[in-house]
């Protein structure tokens, strides 16, 4: 008997036949002799189109209000889920993120778990019943409801398996693992059996889209083991867990790529003490999330210095370096057709000569380099994003990613 | 300054441009130096969605999952009005059933409201707040979200005035207010000033569908005084009060009539006691809603009895009677094709006549009465459907009720 916390994202539940068939699968869990609760998003375009009623009757709106609207396509699933589950012969019920409690920040719209009273949950699957959670949301201190922002369904899921201290948490969702690569760009991308925390944080965040980021994190501090798997097929998924449960540690687990990048450079700054701190404490405070930042070495006085932003805030960020009196530029250029790819591997902490695996495999197809960032497991380049392709397939055969 | 609990209907929150207009019929309310609590629905469509969806999951649903997923429309409602009412300046927070609460008893998809603590809204309204409230919920005994049936939005807008001790509960609704009569067929009907209780709840019940049956029943019990009035435009609507503040009181104050109406005759019955106990007994137990009774005079030893019921219980309804061992007759007749019409008027109390003046003016016109039924303030007959327009607009000129 094990305990498992199921998660069924929106495509899962996107219909009436869909959920019927997530009450299949939670039934054949149950089948197996396992206690069972269930975390469910909101049916697909649901929630767009709460967002989209909230942002009709004000374009800036009270995030309080916000949740209270948004929060309820989960709840209709989890009810509908559980009326499924009951037909199917088995004792289920639904619970709101209030009533279980799962108590949040006050950060509405973005608001962090606090705490989750597991004990009405553990009691119903004792007896053998199954839990439905609504997913992405909980209750605020002022007795509000709150949501945790968008793929928070994840989040829930991973804080819920934590607090029920369940053996796995199966996050079922449109693709049937995490690949070396993307799929549909490299045709021998392989599924990984298994991932650590660290790489699959650093797959999420690159682009990967798999599994929200802070579930991610959050499973890895409560050692959550996670498995990512296809709630449209039968075949097993990958499984997000601690370094020590995998033997066979690959140099390099995956690559990964982002195309939501902008690069700016500001062309003949001053070269001298200050010169960074003048230009990104400005564009943190008008809250822009800046990535890879390049600093060149100095000549005749000046330098240049590059960083890269999403692609949303490149207009933002502009204006705020244009409007920087305090650090003047010579000039400043942009570029949108940039794409961030990285190989991902914690094998690279014990090993040198990954990053220039890298450099030559590019350099071999001529694809020039405008950036690297590198860290403990991972090396970033921004290329121009029309070699996206060629440079994953090339990074993914030198690698020996490539099926057989 | 007064205090005003509005209500509006889901045809006049249908869209997004639509709860605009109702946040500025509030925001003129709140101009007026009012205090205003509002009471919300789903938007239209969206209940029968919710119920459509908990159907498709299974025909025989858990009722406490069902309400978890049909309280959701009026959710959404609230927090968008809430998003509203800030967008023009005012100070406004949405409530759910469970936040305020509005305790009810368990019987989902029905219950009835036991207890509002008003507490958090009579604070909110003090400080010049607005205080929206999702209609049709509360929560039950077991902390699960309660529904209260269709039309329970009129309950909990009567509910709150009653525990906010409001001067006037506002039902706004598509029509302007309540009519003599139908004021489709007979052209000359009039708007009503205002209307009693009692006659307000047989009106209801008859099939003027303006205000749910149970909200005016509780509106009577606590002495609230109910408007109702159009959302669309700004011509005062009709008050449902005590007796006492209506000074001119009409012998007969409307006319109603209902469609839904079918009459079976059992026609050759034993005529012994038992007999009717015998009848009603086991559609009584079936559940199956029976309006009009009459038993003839006994001749030959048998009678014959015919009664109404609804036109959807109809098929039930024969079922049972022919099941019926214990009461055989020689035959069933039925007669889908009947109106029930029924004059309305606390003012019958006091005078004799009303009920031969009905009587009157349908013979005039060469229409023949099926059944008659009378109480105290009103007096139905049964006809054939093809005279309804007739004998609406004949009883509508006896009663001299037709507009100068």
């Amino acid at each position: 008997m094990a305990r498992i916390v199921m998660k069924f994202g929106g495509t899962s539940v996107g219909d009436i036949a869909r959920i019927k068939n997530v009450a299949n699968r939670v039934k054949a869990e149950v089948d197996r002799g396992n206690q069972v609760a269930v975390a469910v998003s909101a049916m697909s375009g649901v929630t767009n189109q709460l967002v989209d009623y909230c942002t009709q009757m004000a374009p800036l709106h009270d995030a309080r209000e916000y949740d209270a609207v948004v929060a309820t396509g989960e709840q209709v699933t989890s009810g509908l889920l559980a009326i499924g589950l009951q037909e199917l012969g088995l004792q289920a019920r639904s619970w709101a993120g209030w009533q279980i409690p799962i108590v949040t920040d006050d950060a509405h719209g973005k608001a962090r778990i606090e705490k989750i009273d597991g004990s009405e949950i553990i009691a119903a699957m004792e007896k053998g019943h199954v839990a439905v959670v609504a997913g992405f949301q909980g209750i605020g201190p002022e007795n509000r409801v709150s949501t945790l922002g968008r793929g928070g369904s994840d989040t829930t899921a991973v804080a819920l398996a934590a607090a029920l201290k369940a053996d796995r948490c199966d996050i079922y969702t449109d693709v049937d693992g995490v690949y070396t690569t993307d799929p549909r760009i490299v045709k021998t991308a392989k599924k990984l059996d298994k991932i650590t925390y660290e790489e699959m944080l650093e797959m999420a965040s690159l682009g990967a889209k798999v599994l929200q980021t802070r579930s991610v994190e959050m499973a890895m501090k409560h050692h959550v083991r996670v498995q990512v798997l296809s709630s449209f097929s039968d075949v097993p998924g990958t499984l997000v867990c601690d370094e020590e449960e995998i033997v066979e540690k690959a140099l390099v687990s995956g690559i990964a790529y982002s195309r939501d990048e902008a690069k700016v450079t500001l062309v003949g700054v001053q070269d001298q003490p200050g010169v960074a701190a003048g230009i990104f404490g400005p564009l943190a405070a008008a809250n822009i999330n800046v990535d890879m930042i390049v600093q060149n070495t100095a000549r005749d006085g000046t330098t240049d210095v590059t960083f890269t932003t999403g692609r949303a805030d490149l207009e933002r960020a502009l204006k705020v370096v244009k409007d920087n009196m305090k650090v003047p530029c010579k000039s400043i250029i942009t570029d949108k057709a940039v794409v961030k790819v990285s190989v991902i591997g914690v094998g690279m902490r014990s090993h040198a000569g990954v990053a220039q695996t890298m450099f030559g495999a590019l350099a071999d197809k001529n694809i020039n380099i405008h950036i690297i960032s590198t860290s403990e497991i991972k090396v970033s380049v921004l290329i121009s994003e029309e070699y996206t392709e060629l440079a994953l397939r090339a990074l993914h055969t030198a690698y020996g990613l490539d099926a057989a």
